[in-house]
Order: structure tokens, then sequence, then C-alpha cells
């Protein structure tokens, strides 16, 4: 028997999660050596994502959206990367190897055979840290490189904007950009954030986007390069979306991946939407887990795990939390002034 | 000697156009017997095209924008048909052609060589109107063609939504979705344009946005029929275009065409924008003239003219003005309370 934490959705949210109302971390024991169910598997957590999107998840069953919401009182789910501890019967597994995909919020699980076999299994042979495949390296990573190559077509010269940098799309969005031979404008909401982006990842131009007016940076940088940006990759919506959509380029394309804002039901008006007929502009959005094909996961595990190990990319800023706590990791996420920053993970190494 | 009318950009328009003011007719002597500088032809005007884009064009030569300003004092130019009564020494032309392209606000020209050889000859063999050549055959025709077929990419069975379905553009997206076995709803700012689209275009469901709720109309729409409508082809943005984005199908195509209250400069904000991507939306803007190619044009050409002169799509309906006024007939497009509807042309047959 060991002692098992298990993250639970205890409340549906009214704005922002409160951590110990919305989540409420309980302890149970767990079985090491219970008898597993045809094909189940048991396995330890090592690493879990913490993404906005899973705000989304947290509503009444009864509302439809484009994500299944989360069974209240029961276990958060979310990506995972976890540990086989026994087998079992599954002779498709081997204890020992690391899986990725979705898990529940525990220490320990036992995950039935359907569901352990849409896990992928993790080599790792580039020794990356597990959290960074929940990262960089998992659905957010492949977020930034399905959006910026499918959607933002980056040419050599051409710059990216991305708001939002400094979550984990934006820093992959921002390593793809200039491998791309792009010039990067991105915002973030902290002086230390815009430290990090200018230090760091080396982005031609960052800035604050509540100190500074985010129309005045673009018209600035569109003058000084002598050519307006491109690509947008939206993270955030509201205010930097109607700055975007005023000084992107003829032909620019919107790639649209989230809006922080509008997680918490509240609606934010876009002005200026003209401008896509005007700019013969292409606005797009995906969710990731609808687009990726087994060709196109392949591909991604092909190019960026290595170039994230290799250094190509810049190593990626994760905030990690120790085992699970109430939430506060969660709602972390939705306080542009939490002095931690970068990819939300707790680690269970 | 003959006597030219010719309608003059006479004042920058704050807000809507106003005739007699905006723009201005006057007369002057033309000699069909001048001489004629190299290459150039001189012609007689046999329809004009009025479009709301050209309130666009009606602004500072020195504000910057996606279709050149008018010149201010001189005529007014548009796309025209044009027959040849002199070719003069250009061996490209004969007497008696009937040629489309842009051309002055007036009842005779001399068309520069240069401009000359940009024109088209029509041969005509379908027997239309002249003035359907500048409306469902011209290029508010080639508008509805290009972006229903290269952007709503339409699949038998979808609804297709259509705002400003009276304007030539919505007429001709109507013909070409019912012609790729999809249902339509379409809506117009008065009860005789509903009457027209329910009797004469066969649209499966209509409705006037000033007395009914679209966010009404669409829901319904998508109850009754059991799967949401996928294609918005948006002619006028604002809260048509807010509803679109509350109702449309996942991986539903805007076809951003226009919006007639941007003209005028007026922001409306848009909500809802987040649907890009709950919903995986395209929304993408074009400019016809930016996208048609010698092959599109001729693929339009043999489609198109030939349905609307068998029957296949519904005859256009036109607002016909014989002769040139003061602008009475431009400023009537914005006039959505207008009895006369349907394409704005001059005929000067």
């Amino acid at each position: 028997m060991v002692a098992n934490d298990i993250l639970i959705f205890n409340e549906i949210p009214k704005g922002k999660p409160v951590p110990g109302q919305t989540t409420v971390k309980k302890q149970e024991e767990f079985d090491l050596d219970q008898s597993l169910p045809d094909g189940a598997i048991l396995v330890k957590t090592l690493a879990l994502s913490l993404d906005p999107y899973m705000r989304g998840r947290m509503r009444d069953e009864s509302i439809e959206s484009y994500v299944p919401a989360l069974k209240l009182h029961a276990p958060i789910e979310n990506f995972a990367v976890v540990e086989v501890l026994r087998a079992g019967e599954n002779a498709k597994f081997q204890k020992g190897q690391k899986l990725y995909g979705y898990s529940k919020f525990q220490n320990y699980s036992v995950i039935p055979k359907e569901q352990a076999e849409s896990l992928r299994v993790l080599e790792n042979k580039e020794g990356l840290p597990w959290t960074t495949w929940v990262g960089s390296a998992g659905m957010p990573g492949q977020t930034a490189w399905y959006g910026l190559k499918f959607i933002g077509k980056p040419q050599k010269g051409e710059t990216v904007f991305v708001s939002g940098a400094m979550g984990p799309v934006g820093q992959v969005t921002i390593a793809l950009a200039h491998a791309a031979g792009c010039k990067v404008i991105a915002s973030a909401g902290s002086e230390e954030k815009i430290k990090y982006l200018r230090e760091e990842l080396k982005v031609e131009c960052a800035f604050n986007y509540k100190t500074e007016d985010p129309n005045k940076v673009l018209a600035d940088w569109n003058q000084k390069e002598g050519r307006p940006f491109s690509i947008y990759v939206d993270n955030v919506s509201g205010a930097q979306l109607t700055a975007a959509l005023a000084h992107i380029a003829r032909r620019g394309r919107i790639v649209a991946i989230g809006s922080v804002v509008d997680y918490h039901g509240e609606q934010h008006g876009i002005e200026g939407v003209f401008q896509v007929v005007a700019k013969e502009l292409t606005w797009e959005g995906f969710l990731v887990l609808n687009r990726m094909t087994p060709e196109l996961f392949e591909q991604f595990y092909a190019e960026v795990p290595p170039a994230l190990a290799s250094g190509k990319f810049a190593r990626p800023k994760e905030h990690v939390t120790i085992g699970l706590d109430n939430g506060e990791a969660f709602a972390a996420l939705f306080d542009s002034e939490a002095s931690n920053f970068g990819k939300a993970v707790y680690s269970f190494e």
C-alpha cells in the first residue's frame, strides 16, 4: 500500500479557478499489488501538464463545447508522462516504459486496456526531462508546430508576432520562427518575462502589453523594418488581436490558438475585421488533436525533440511544481502577475 | 460633335455619399472625329457598374488603402462595357466590338493604348444584356464564384448562409450554392427583398435582419435541419457576423467579402472570435482582381454566363438607371430602404 495524492475537480468555477475550492487534493491508499482487469496497466505518474484550455472543461456537463467537460468530483485529467510499474497481462507494454498521453492527476493509476493502448511509448533518446514531453515536446509544442507550419507558413525574412509569448506555445513558436529565418515580435505581461524573451529567447522585439500600446509597438516595428510583420500567432485575443489586424501585412496569416480572456466567458469585441477583406488575410483556428495524423506526429517527433536537445531551440522555460497541490499551479496560469512563469507542470521525479 | 455626360468625383464624402455634392454630372462636347493618339481607341459606353467598394476610393489621396483613391474633380471610374466606335491605328480592335474592363463614367471616351489592351473582348454568344456583364457575369459574379469555390468549398447537403443576399455577389452566391447541392439561408433589409429571395431565388430560408434576430433564425435553422450551416458568405459584417460565428458548424468557412458599415469608416466590434479556435474555422478575405489568373477567368466565363443564359442560374435582378445621374444611383447602394434593388448599373442602350 502507498499513499496516492489525487487532484479532484470539486466545484465549477465562476471566473478564475480558486485553489482548494475549484480543485481539492485528497489522499487515498493505493494497492500496488492489486489485481488488474484484462489488459489494464498500473503506472506511476512522472509529469502532468497544466494548460489554460482546462478551464473550459470545468463547466456543467450539459453545456456543449469544443472539449468535453471534466467530470465533477472525479480526478482532473490531462496530458501526462507515466511509467509502467506493472504491465499485467498486456503484452504491448513492459515494466519501466515511459508513456505519453491522457492520464489522471494522481501519483498512481490503473489505466484500462483501451486507454493504455492509446498512449505513446517515449524512447527519449534525446534525454529531455520528462516534463518537457508534456510541454515543448508535447501538445503545446505540437500546437505551435502545426499552427506555424500549416497556417502561418513562414518565409525567410518575414516577421512573426506572437502574443502570450512566454507560454509553452509561444516559446516553441519563437524557436520555430527563428529556425525558419524569421524575426520575432513577442509580447507578455511582466518585465521579468520581457527580460527572459530578450535575453534567453533572443527575440528581436519584446513588449509588455500592460504598459505599452501594441498599436504603437507594431507600427514602429513595421516602420523600422521597412515591411510589416506578416504572421500573428494569437494566444490571447482582445486588444492585441485588434492591433494585429490593423498592422499586419497584406496576405497576412492569423494563427488562432487561444484567448485567455474568453476562457472565463467574457466577451471582447474585435474591431477592424474588415481588414480580413482589405488585406486578404487568412485567419484560421484548429484543435491540434484533430489535426495531427500519425504521419504528422512522426514528423513532429523527428524535428522538435532533437532540436530541443541539441540547443538549436532555446531550452524551454518550465514552471515546475513538485507533486500535486490544491490547484495553486493551475490557478497561476490565469495570473499574469505570477512571478514564476513558463510551461506549468507537475513533476513527480 | 456630340454631348458627353460625365460623372465627376466632386467632394470627399463624410459618411454616406450625397448626390450632387459627392458626385456631380457635367456635360461637355465630344468630337467623335478627333485624332486619336497612337494605339488609342474611341468608345461609347454601354453599361457601367456601381459597387459599394467605390465608397472606399472616395478619400483623400494621401490615405493608403486596399484600392487606389479616386482622383478628385476627375471622372469616376469603374467596370464597364464599351463599344468600339473607332479602333484608330490599333490593329487589335475593330469597330463594333464590345469590351469589358475599367472605364470612365461618361458617354464617350478615348481610351489610351495600354488601358485599351487591358480590356477583354466580349463575344456574348450567350446573348446576355450588357449590364449583366458588369454584374453577375462581371466582377461581382467573379467575387461570388471565387469566394464560394475556393474558400467556401461547398459540399452537397451543406447549408450556405449569405448576408446582403440581394446584392450582386449575394445573388450569384445563391445560384452557385444551389448548383452545388446546398441549401441557402439569405438575409436582406426589406420585405420586398425577402419576397424576391423566397419567390424568385428560391432560397430555403430568408430573413429580414432589421426585424428578425439573426441568432434566432440561425439557431432555428440548425435545429430544424439537424446540422448547422457550415459556410458564411459575409457581405455585411456587424451583428450578422457575430451571429454567424456563434452558430456556424465546426470546421466552418467564412468567406469575407465586404462590410457595408465599415465602408463609412465606422467600427463594429465582433464578439465571439474565439469560435475560430473552438470550431476550427477558416476565415479568409480576398480581392478578386488579385486572385483571378487568366486560367480562372476562362473557367469563370465558361461556367457562369452560360448558366445565366440557360436559366440554370436565376436571372439576376438588376436596378438599371438609364444614362448618368448626379450620383443618386450610387447613393442608393447605401440605403437599404431603397425600393429598387438588385445589381446597380447605368445602361446607355
